[in-house]
């Protein structure tokens, strides 16, 4: 499956070029505190060395580098927010050390290896958007035998949830069709066409919309009813893409909440700055999207809802088949396969259930 | 500039695949009554003839004219709506009739030349979407040279309004620079990044979106303070794609409106089902999306917006050059420059001004 350049634009980098989203993300101080943390408390990793960072949107993460010492700094970007980058060094007494490189990472040629490749690749749910893949291309074409990932690690997290929005996406379904089946009467009457042989493909469509699609949402830390369990484990250093294409879990959870509705699965992600073995980090970063009160991001949680919700007790245990595929259309766009079965400790069981999700 | 169709597709044609969207075109009654009043009060033009629907969607244009007398029908679809069609049309008892060829017009073959095509191509403001080009091909290529076309003429209007939504726009747009300032100087304090290098083109691209993008409105027919001209005429059976690249008018208008705030301009369209000189409808249809008290429909009308409004009185004058184009990024989307002379009946003048706007 190769992928049209114009189509990738149009798809996806368009919104990057736009400065309102890259202040969104400037903006999430959880991300930000992290990624600075890790660059100033780890200067002996920068000071003096070359740098790369792929896709350097405004140009952050590399004016942070060459302020923490770095010799040399790439600083990659496809969309035409490489400008503003260009100048926002510029502005901040960079040029001399920056180089920002306006192009595909997967088309660029820099003049030397790095030893350091830093980037802010992290979708929602981590690998929405793909991007690891570019920068998977970065590591093995720039990055030198003793070179460092920045971030080192990443893991993916999955737990049960309890949420009102499920109860709200049914009704918005049932509304839908609601709309439907009145819409198709009057064409009917007025219009003498009969649309009933589309009320099926119409449910489906919607059923997709409201109910399969997983939802971004900030979590609060209370709505998450049972321990969270890794569905994936990655080291930046090693990690190819034929690892990430499928990610595969069997996982249990329990239910830690006393008497609850079991409404669906939140999804987050959290990455580490360790350095490499080699070289390790002086101080540990971590970077994580779990709910939290106080320090949630701009990543949110993904949700994905049971419909209906299931009553659990604490004590309950989940078995959960996990399984996230690349969509067929839109390689930077997700499916999800997710059953799981109810081991109650009343001894009753539910039947096992079985749902598709898209992560859009 | 040639199209990319895979970009078109992720651009354009997305949207046209799901039944929602259809559905939204299908429920305006206001598009449905012109177009089902269009064929069954001028049976005549389709009795035992060839039909040709261009784009033909869910299929509804085809139906109705087979279920007026068509002998043939070919329903040409790009998008996979062309399935539910196909579905729809056998459902209502036509495959007899109806054949749904899945594809690009430009693309498709046809086994005969058509006594009518048919179309509902309209975009916002008349030639949003650019998909006339797409008529005018089939046209060239299938229709007869006694043939007819559905519509058969079309116009672009331009009015004066007054409109509360300038006032909110620019109240957004300096709430977005107040949240710029704000996250500019956090910026420098949190993180030691500079960043009001970027504050002119952040404030360039808060005000192409809030100030300089044309709205989507449903205007009250009171909001329109002077009169319409017409800034377009077409005639379907002989306008080129040459004569629609570039809308190009110089207009003027009056103010009827006692003593108002000059808020900008609405445009909207008409178009007429006139049937052609050797064969003319036996019952003129109107298709209309000018301001209306009931009967708007889903295009609404387009607003482009002064800021900040001007006080005029009854009798003043404008004088107005519009020029629209298609924005070299998209070809389905538009650009307008758009200058306006006032000629107060005072005596007094405001300077002329002149404004760019993008129909996004
Ligand atoms: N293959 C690729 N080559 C170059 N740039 C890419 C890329 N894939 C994604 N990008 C860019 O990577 C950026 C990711 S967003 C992160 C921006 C910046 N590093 C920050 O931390 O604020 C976007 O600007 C996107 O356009
Ligand atoms: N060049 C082209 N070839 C085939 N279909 C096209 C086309 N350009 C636009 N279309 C299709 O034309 C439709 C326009 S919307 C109108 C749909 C239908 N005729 C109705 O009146 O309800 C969309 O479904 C779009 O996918």
């Amino acid at each position: 499956a190769t992928v049209d350049k114009g189509v990738d634009f149009a798809n996806y980098f368009c919104t990057y070029a736009f400065l309102f989203h890259q202040k969104e993300m400037l903006s999430d101080r959880v991300r930000m505190d992290a990624y600075f943390n890790a660059i100033f408390q780890n200067k002996h990793h920068f000071l003096e060395k070359t740098v790369l960072d792929v896709g350097t949107g405004s140009g952050i993460l590399a004016i942070w580098s060459a302020q923490a010492g770095a010799r040399k700094v790439y600083a990659v970007e496809a969309t035409k927010m490489a400008e503003h980058a260009r100048e926002l060094v510029k502005a901040n007494k960079l040029e001399g050390v920056v180089e920002v490189i306006e192009g595909s990472m997967e088309d660029v040629t820099l003049p030397e290896k790095v030893d350091v490749i830093i980037s802010e690749w992290m979708g929602y749910f981590l690998l929405r958007e793909s991007m690891f893949d570019s920068v998977i291309c970065a590591r093995d074409r720039w990055l030198k035998p003793t070179g460092v990932m920045y971030p080192s690690h990443a893991r993916m997290w999955l737990a049960p949830i309890r949420s009102g929005l499920g109860d709200q996406k049914m009704n918005d379904y049932e509304g839908a069709m609601d709309d439907w089946f009145c819409f198709s009467n009057e064409t009917q009457t007025y219009y003498g066409v009969d649309m009933s042989v589309l009320t099926k493909p119409y449910s489906e469509e919607q059923k997709k919309y409201y109910l399969q699609t997983s939802l971004w949402n900030n979590l609060h830390p209370n709505q998450v009813i049972g321990t969270g369990a890794i569905i994936k484990e990655m080291d930046c250093l090693t990690a190819t893409v034929n690892d990430i294409l499928n990610v595969r879990a069997s996982i249990s959870s329990s239910i830690t909440a006393e008497n609850t509705r079991f409404c669906g699965f939140g999804g987050w992600f959290d990455v580490h700055f360790r350095g490499c073995k080699e070289n390790p980090a002086q101080q540990e970063i971590e970077l994580t999207t779990a709910p939290s009160e106080d320090n949630s991001t701009h990543w949110g949680q993904q949700v994905f809802l049971l419909h209906p919700p299931l009553r659990v007790r604490e004590g309950d245990g989940l078995i959960i088949n996990f399984s996230m595929n690349r969509s067929e259309e839109n390689h930077r766009l997700m499916e999800v396969d997710l059953s799981c079965e109810i081991r109650q400790s009343s001894g009753n069981n539910f039947p096992p259930f079985k749902n598709k999700f898209y992560i859009e």
